[in-house]
Order: structure tokens, then C-alpha cells, then sequence
């Protein structure tokens, strides 16, 4: 009997414009693949307006839930970047500034002046403007999260990591996280593919499945060269069950007739 | 006093393969937008895994919070498909065999079959498998949503939308419920840009979404044509406040001595 470790996190995109369908959301999936990397599964993910009574809920709900939470969006310099001061709610901590983000804020900010002197510009209009001061404000007890790309920060309180929403922002965050999150067992996944329709298979994927208990087996259609095919995806934080559940399938296959295929579809 | 008239939705995305980052969801935008032609406010999205229990919890929660609910994901003929199953569960309503669906799967077998036979081509292998007829269950009680793409049907039970996980599969369900969803008054939404950062306007900003309760105002960030800017959206169901909100909003960003433009960012 091998144990596993199995490490859970939850995900919450606050925003309005991903709701009205303004936006796209990009996060979902860097965020997964990054977790999956870091050996945490990312069990749920919700998307949620910027209100901030279903922001402290969602947050209340999902920090007991699963080992992580990871929120995107809301924490910039505006009026309806309200994460920060739900999350001090969720917790009930005070909403407090930071001395260290408002270091970085200041050293940004002489950088900018520097930068514009030296250039012969003229003086720069650049200052810390209340708007700006409201992101170096942070629960209290919170942890920083280095932002490499825009300098003002995210950050961690105790289990629950909030995160820029601009993409490129959001994955130099996770830079900074790498050695804060502590994963379990990876989940493995491999898949083969067939040009065939999928409920040709479903009785011997079925019958795979209930071979290999830990061992996951998603089939997916796709059209693919101008035909329909499917890939069978099998998913196992115990890699020699993989192995072993798709030999027993490639069998079934070949029974069947059929052929199978590696690699991408 | 004007009185506007609500009707909100939530969206649960099921499915494994987006959760692990394998595949990219590409509904909740196309839902969104088609939601918002109708006269429905999408309030909530969960994306949840392919497990029974969480299905049915996650139905039953959101039918009793939003008028409408849709899933989309696990409808098709293999054995991870456990949507209607679990639909029918959360309902407490026998899982049974559609008559209707069970013609159609008829129908287009013979229509296979006949353009096999007149082609000239070989016997067609094509038959009703188990795993077709799996697709022809349905709690007690729904109602069938046509699916003009690829046939196995959709459907409706009481204000739970059952929709395919394929996009062009899922797009196509919609078609066949303009009829039968009842919107409120429309969310409109207007946009201005301006290329410098959003904290410049912070303070107008809040003004302007203080002197109009029934508007919401969004500002976010972009990079474009090499230069930092932002937009300001403003939403409400009363189209004359946005353009008041937008014409208060413009004049402030002209008082302070910066330009705004209409028109995409």
C-alpha cells in the first residue's frame, strides 16, 4: 500500500469584468499548472464580483476548506480594489500600512525621479498620492509578496495568498512564493489519443477505472485533421499506476481493433 | 424614482481538465455576453471536479441563490460523464430514459446508416451502444435542449440549464433557450481611456461613483501602442445615469488638465 500526500488549494478571480465578460480570464490556468508543479492540486475555483460581503464569505468559506487560496484582482490603487481590506475583514485583523511596502514604494518612486533628472526631462509629476499609499496597506500580521514587474505587492495571510490580476503581474508573484508553499505527492497524467468517437471506448475505459482505484481516467473528444478523435487522460499521484492502467487499456484497444497514439493530439 | 428589474445567474463549470490546466475553459465569456443580451446579470462562476458529491451540493446551493443556474461539462457518453446523473440526485427525482432523446439518437443512426447505404461505402459500424443511450437519461421531469451540432441533447430541469462542455456544442444549446429564459432590464455599459495611470484619477473616480449609486465604476489598468492607460467602465440597468455618471466623469478628467477618449483601448 503506498501513501500519498495530497496538498488542496482553491482559487477566487474577483472581478466584475470577468463576470460581465469584458475580460478573459488568463490566471486559471498558469496558476494550475504552477500548483500542479508545486505538487498542490487545485480542487475549486470561484469567480466572484467586487462586493466585498461575498469577498469575506468566499474567503471565510475557502481558507477552511483546502490547505491554500489563491485570490487574483482587486488590490490596485482605485476605489473598487477592495480585496485587501476584505481579506483584514475575512480574518478580523486590522487593516494596517505596511512600513515595508511603503519603502518600496518610495524607493520606486526616487528611482522615477532619478531616472527623469538624469535624462534631462523635466521634473516629473510622479508622487505618492493617496491612491497610491492605499496599496501599501495590508492586514495586519500579513506577509508581502514581491511584485518584479509594478513594485506594489501582493501578500500572504497565514494560508491565503492574494495576488495581482494582470497576468503578467500575477506570474512574477508566484516567483516569490515558490519556497512559502510546502506541496505533497504530485499528480502524475499521462494520455493517449484514438480517431474514433469516445463512446466506442466507454465500456473499457470504465472497466480500466475499476481496475485502478487511484488511478483518474478522463476521455475527452476533440476534432483534430479534419477528424473526430478522443484523448484518454489518466491522472495518479502514483506514477507506476499510470503506467500500468494505460498498458491494460492499449490492450483493450488492440482488442478492440482500434489503434492508439502517443504524444499530442 | 426608477425601478429596474434583476435577474441573475450562476454558472458551474464541471470538469477535471480545467482545473488541472489541461484545457482552457472557453465558456464562461460566451455565456456572460449571450446572458447579458438577455436581460441576465452571470453573478457567480465555480468551476468544480468531476465528483458526484460536490456536483450535487454545488447545484443545490445555486439554484436557491440565483434565478438561473448552467452547467456545462459531462454530458457526453463515457463513464466520467456524471452530470445528469447527479442533476437528478441534487433534485431528488428518478434518473430515467427521455423518449425524445432516445428518437433522435434513432433518427440520426438511420440518417448515418442511409448515407452510408447511398455512398456505396460498407456497411457503417455505427449503431445505438450503451454508452449512446447513456446520453438519452435525463432526471424526471426535464426538458430537452436541442443540439443542432452533434445531436445528444441538453436539458432543462426547473431553473437549471444543462449545457455540453464542447464551445461550438455548448453555443449551439443556447439557441434553443432565447424562448425560454425571462431577463430583467439589460445591464448597459459604457467605456472612456486614458493613457496614464489609473491612481492619477483615483479621487474623481470615487466621486463620481458616489454622486451615482445605481452605476458601478470599473477601472483597469492596460498597456498598449508601448504606453500605460486605463479604462473607466461604467454599468448600470439606467442608461441615462451611466451617461450623466460619463459626462461628470469627463469633465473632471478635463478639469485636471488630462485628456480622455472614447472607443475601444
Amino acid at each position: 500500500m503506498t501513501t500519498v500526500k495530497t496538498v488542496t488549494a482553491s482559487m477566487i478571480i474577483i472581478g466584475d469584468e470577468i463576470l460581465s465578460g469584458r475580460t478573459k480570464d488568463a490566471n486559471l490556468t498558469h496558476l494550475s499548472l504552477w500548483l500542479n508543479r508545486m505538487g498542490v492540486q487545485l480542487k475549486e475555483v470561484r469567480v466572484i464580483p467586487d462586493v466585498g460581503q461575498v469577498i469575506i464569505d468566499t474567503v471565510n468559506d475557502l481558507r477552511r476548506a483546502y490547505d491554500y487560496v489563491f485570490t487574483t484582482g482587486g488590490i490596485g490603487p482605485t476605489h473598487d480594489d477592495i480585496t485587501a481590506k476584505n481579506i483584514a475583514e475575512a480574518f478580523g485583523v486590522p487593516f494596517v500600512q505596511s512600513k515595508a511596502a511603503l519603502d518600496m514604494l518610495e524607493a520606486y518612486s526616487r528611482d522615477k525621479e532619478g531616472a527623469k533628472a538624469k535624462g534631462g526631462g523635466k521634473k516629473s509629476d510622479y508622487h505618492i498620492s493617496d491612491a497610491r499609499l492605499r496599496m501599501t496597506m495590508i492586514p495586519e500580521g500579513a506577509i508581502l509578496i514581491k511584485n518584479p514587474v509594478s513594485t506594489a505587492p501582493g501578500f500572504q495571510m497565514e494560508n491565503v495568498f492574494v495576488l495581482a490580476g494582470i497576468p503578467v503581474v500575477m506570474q512574477s508573484m508566484l516567483l516569490d512564493l515558490e519556497k512559502r508553499i510546502v506541496g505533497g505527492d504530485k499528480m502524475q497524467s499521462k494520455a493517449i489519443h484514438v480517431f474514433e468517437g469516445e463512446s466506442y471506448f466507454a465500456e473499457i475505459l470504465e472497466e480500466v477505472e475499476q481496475a485502478f482505484q487511484n488511478v483518474s481516467l478522463g476521455s475527452y473528444p476533440f476534432f483534430s485533421q479534419g477528424k473526430y478523435g478522443a484523448s484518454f487522460v489518466l491522472r495518479s499521484q502514483i506514477e507506476v499506476d499510470i503506467d500500468q492502467a494505460l498498458e491494460l487499456l492499449k490492450l483493450k484497444i488492440t482488442k478492440m481493433g482500434k489503434e492508439s497514439f502517443d504524444g499530442e493530439a
